[in-house]
């Protein structure tokens, strides 16, 4: 981290992040952001807010980026994306990207290079940012309709895998797809699927369920992120396309500068929920 | 069949009803069903257009199936009935129910009697008809997205299995529920209950997928109607609420009097699929 410019927030570690009540605005939990007080997982903050996994990059390999997004709208759902060299994303609400996700990646080269809460020493005026949705806002519409999900039960993060599945490449951009699990009786497995339907911006309906080595997967019980979590006897594992697919397509590509969330830590945006259903 | 009167017609054996050409109207097929020229399966015929199971109650039986009806919209999706002793149906065309199926069962007590092609001797002022949906809509909307259907594209009838998923009773009318089963890819198979969402007057989405031993059904290879359906190593089975459902009900309910449409032998309506799609 030593050749980063000092005004660079480096993440404090590990500290606890105070739970806000549940009435915590989108906004006044962005304040606390912005201000450096909240460093941490945003999952169950401001429910009901769509929440975006955020990827920025040049704009030399933006328009690939955008096309990868655009080929693989499963992975990569695009919710919103800003002009070059500009912070705001007006449509989710009074946002400065610079300051407003809790947590940042940096990675150079494909590689990661630094964990931070702010990058305002690292803006550049080429800098285009994209907002992909994110598997919170369909969990809690699996919730809302009854349906237990399994890693929020057990108080961990979703179990992701890579897959055997090819992503359709851009340019640079290539790589298998990353698919999330979460395990359900076979009828809420097809309740699952009518209420993901629903929400094509974040995920949309899973893309495969049962023999999980049909999707090149070996060991349910070894997530390549993520942690495991328990699969009861009667139950189907059920795999959506996922949003570290393209952090996996970005550290293929090697773009010298690219930035995005440290993951669970997500921008938290003024669109509820609601406003991605499409029926 | 000697205790029924002279008029009813008794159906021709094994008579192979000649191919209409696709562009037949419904209209023109009940005329030649009404006439006594086409007793056969009206699968395939027609196609686009809405066809129903038919189940014909005396008024005294008819307001508890009616409710055993709405208690299991699954397999019991009630598109249209008529009003006792009415034998038109106008909601579905210019339809007269006592000769415009190609097949009828007659049951008495709840015993098959009878498969005549005609019931204007047997109608009376208390025939209450019911019109229910049938998998032939949904079938025709999965071929329309490019899925096989193994049925058809085996020239079969559709495998049917008793499983141990109980209705909801009411009055006299109970028992399990009867599913078909087509069997898919997982992604064919997510991509079906999608499409069968859309059309809940045929039976809707999937009950189930996977495992068929968690629904009661111990061999694949054993239908209790209809016929087996080749299941490739990388498909799941996937099941349906089934229209032989009612039937079953009516069997342990045991009305003095019941009719039905023979298995295939649909009423074929002016109804467009399209018209049954919520969304």
């Amino acid at each position: 981290m030593s050749d980063l410019p000092p005004q660079t927030t480096p993440r404090a570690p590990d500290k606890e992040t105070p739970r806000a009540p549940d009435t915590e605005t989108p906004r006044a939990l962005r304040t606390r952001i912005r201000a450096g007080a909240f460093t941490g997982n945003t999952s169950g903050y401001a429910p009901g807010h769509v929440q975006c996994n955020i990827v920025i990059l040049p704009k030399a390999w933006a328009g690939d980026f955008l096309r990868f997004c655009q080929l693989n709208p499963k992975p990569c759902p695009l919710v919103a994306s800003g002009e070059a060299g500009d912070p705001s994303l007006p449509t989710l609400g009074d946002i400065d990207i610079r300051s407003d996700v809790p947590s940042y990646r940096i990675f150079r080269d494909g590689e990661l290079a630094e964990e931070v809460t702010d990058i305002r020493a690292l803006w550049q005026d080429d800098l285009v940012t994209f907002a992909l949705g994110c598997s919170f806002s369909f969990e809690e519409a699996l919730m809302a309709d009854g349906l237990e999900v399994r890693n929020i039960a057990e108080g961990v993060n979703v179990p992701m895998y890579r897959s055997n599945i090819a992503c359709e490449p851009a340019g640079p951009f290539s790589g298998n797809m990353v698919v999330s699990m979460r395990p359900f009786l076979a009828a809420d497995a097809i309740r699952a699927v009518q209420i993901c339907t629903r929400f094509p911006s974040v995920h949309g309906a899973p893309v495969h369920l049962g023999d999980p080595a049909l999707i090149g997967i070996e060991e349910l019980g070894a997530p390549d992120y993520g942690d495991a979590v328990t699969v009861k006897q009667d139950e189907l594992p059920v795999f959506w396309a996922c949003g570290v697919t393209p952090q996996v397509a970005l550290e293929q590509a090697r773009p010298p500068l690219c930035i995005t969330h440290s993951p669970g830590c997500m921008l938290v945006t003024d669109l509820p929920n609601s406003r991605l259903a499409i029926l």
